[in-house]
């Protein structure tokens, strides 16, 4: 394997470097060097001034970097440096492209149109500086009003090749695709490699668990070196990606059973997929890509009566106070199968919005089985939903006990047809942590019902 | 003025460097240099390789910095490198400090007490590493089981001095108020002036009126020369922060007065405190911090009639789906005066779970006025609280029509009492954007209600 190329990625922005806006462009670009076999080396966020820029990108070069990737400072306005520093620092003088500068017009005419105030001097003058570019490089067309740039250093000279993208995502995302076509971008990483990436997501186990498992692969003869594995836990899920050469796809295949096989009850996604794209698919109807790609066992199925049909939902809340209804609706075309739901806070509303009984309450206390049932089955048939959700805990700070302390959450998911899953957790972490991991764990118990796992009788019972 | 010192930012850590982990640290200090008087150049971040860790030190010694802060890379394996390579960059050997490695064993015992199982020797090698310090480096003491250190260069050397940090936010914040204590750290930014930094919130108007405000301060004579100050567009808010050297109070205090002279409708906040916090203080029953600090305009005030007593509430949602109910249930404590509320998503749950007469829905529409009304009388009445909150509206991509474009919403907060609040607004941008705008909405029309602001009758009567 030769050495792979390598980069850095340079966020410029003042607002950024003081984190009044957080950047998304640095783990977006990051994702997509990986994608192109890139190796990144850092991430530098500097602020406007352009003296930081350049000493950036001067000890970027020094570190032997091959390509550096910009976002930020091609605006309209005289603060907007980027295009002239990397210019200067590639040893290409400005010139103004005037073709360019006639398709950015073009694309201001309906703005200009907009406002009929509008300082037209100071237009034409921030679209002929933003048409003003360093001397043979190459143009990414504007998907706002701003053009992207690929840098070359000048004939004669050495460093590494800069990629010159606008600050805002919805500009730079769709001009990536723009920039990895250019000649001068190919020349750039010559001698990067293909990978492949996939990631696996599992559910419910801790992190250790994998570390074994890795070992237990290289014992079963799997060539862990040829492939790249990174496991990450985020919020209570296990992401374990891996990046591979081509050749070593039989390597990550028998990787991803043994993983498959060993974790099969907590492993829920082998395309990267989320759990609430999952749920999302499910409630739609939709069948999930089969969960394990291996033909020793056969895909953790929904039952097929399942699929084809919409699911209607319905949600009673208490401690997540609203988190769970605002994840199943935040998918565009929720409202196809989110009913609605209750945030029954109080008591009082556990007992007039959701019909519990006060009995239930006073006899087993708000955070109790009986309750989460009661919630999830009165959220069902209050709405006139398929499937009912109720979620009952104490989030913390204050309210807990010796016998119910902070942490502890009930949940069920009940469907029309009698089948239901409840659980309780006792969840670590402050009160954030709670509210999120039992909205997340909700989730799952979603997705495992509609994918046909369910309590026996007895445990309902109970 | 002295010229300030000059800081950099070095976070380590594969998995922030390709994104899988966001990093909390670096905005977080960027704040306290900000508060130190110490200007920030960069911040990098980097992967765990230790020649990527020393490179970045290096150029940040070329670009002269002052300070350069690290976190991460401080844990008890092999892999966590920081320690050694500040030492390596700082020309100081490595020495085992006893008396630190008894301290980190003290911190260990009761861990190991609890996992009889857990491998002794591992833990007294990772105990000894976390005790091995570049020699004559100031020890900060572990806020979990790993020390901090200031290190200067060693005698006869140059540069920066290196504050190594752990990477986890609990530990970091906690030890830099022990940092910034050390005489390392003090002897450092020698130069550094205190500088008092201050927050305007305004919510509703654009950000170029706060341009033109500061040009009417400068023709009013406010030495804005003295002030640094940065506004910024968050989430349809505007934040400006002002930083200051004691003896512009004055200038600041002239400059404030004029923004909240001339914005006095929209400056909700002058102490930096967030709109969330301002509704869980006035629901708590908390008197505010007078809204403006000048004595020409009396605060912005609640009626004594609201202050002292909680005022309990409760939402009825549409298209937020739960995202109200989420923030307004975020602060600890929120159970005392939230009671609950309604997700009522279809048409059906507005009637049946929050009592919207269908006649109201067939005539005006879902997303109407009077269903806004309906749903937070509705709200307010059902779960019997002293407000209520409605919210309906057209989040998208779907579901716009001609007269009722996607981004359309309408609000209403009405109290026990018939003071209420109704409004309409149409956002822009997607679904995402649409539903987070009309919750925080919803939170500003909260706050004028409890503040004593309402529409008068004949607008209720429309």
């Amino acid at each position: 394997m030769s050495e792979a190329p390598r980069a850095g990625i340079l966020v410029t922005g003042t607002e950024v470097l003081t984190g009044r806006v957080r950047d998304r462009n640095g783990p977006w670009l990051a994702d997509r060097l990986l994608e192109a076999g890139v190796d990144l080396a850092q991430i530098a966020i500097v602020g406007d001034r352009p003296q930081d820029l350049l000493a950036t990108l001067e000890s970027m070069a020094s570190e032997g970097l091959d390509v550096v990737l910009t976002s930020g400072g091609l605006g309209p306005t005289a603060d907007d440096l980027t295009a002239e520093v990397v210019g200067s620092f590639q040893g290409r003088e400005m010139v103004l492209d005037e073709a360019l500068e006639g398709r950015i017009a073009e694309i201001l005419r309906p703005l200009a149109a907009r406002y009929p105030d509008i300082d037209r001097d100071a237009i034409a003058h921030g679209n002929r500086k933003q048409a003003t570019i360093p001397r043979g490089a190459t143009v990414l067309e504007p998907v706002g009003t701003a053009p992207g740039l690929v840098v070359a250093p000048a004939e004669g000279r050495e460093g590494p090749t800069v990629v010159v993208l606008p600050g805002p995502p919805r500009e730079l995302q769709p001009m990536w695709k723009q920039a990895v076509a250019t000649e001068a971008w190919r020349s750039a990483i010559a001698d990067a490699r293909v990978y492949r990436v996939e990631m696996l997501r599992l559910f419910g186990i801790p992190e250790s668990e994998i570390a074994e498992t890795l070992r237990h692969a290289e014992r079963e003869g799997v060539d862990l070196s040829a492939l790249e594995i990174t496991t990450c836990l985020r919020s209570g899920e296990i992401e374990i990606v891996t990046r591979y050469e081509p050749e070593a796809q039989s390597a990550y295949d028998q990787f991803a059973r043994i993983v498959a096989t060993r974790h099969a009850d907590t492993l829920y996604s082998t395309d990267g997929t989320t759990i609430d794209a999952q749920v999302a698919a499910l409630l739609r109807g939709e069948r999930l890509e089969a969960t394990v790609t291996s033909s020793d066992r056969p895909a953790a199925g929904e039952p097929d009566g399942l699929v084809g049909a919409v699911h209607t939902i319905a949600v009673a809340e208490s401690c997540t106070g609203g988190l769970l209804l605002a994840r199943l609706t935040d998918p565009p075309g929720a409202s196809e199968y989110v009913l609605g739901g209750v945030v029954a806070y109080s008591n009082e509303a556990k007992i007039a919005q959701v019909g519990v009984p006060r009995e239930t309450l006073e006899t087993h206390g708000a955070v109790s089985e009986q309750v989460a049932q009661a919630l999830a089955e009165g959220a069902r048939t209050r709405l006139g939903a398929e499937l009912g959700v109720g979620l009952t805990g104490i989030a913390g700070p204050g309210g807990g006990s010796e016998q119910k302390p902070v942490g502890l959450v009930w949940l069920c998911v009940s469907a029309a047809d009698g089948a239901s899953l409840t659980r309780s957790v006792r969840l670590p972490g402050g009160r954030p942590d709670v509210r999120e991991r039992s909205a997340l764990i909700a989730m799952h118990m979603i997705r495992r019902l509609l994918s046909g796992e369910r309590d026996d009788v007895k445990r309902r019972a109970v």
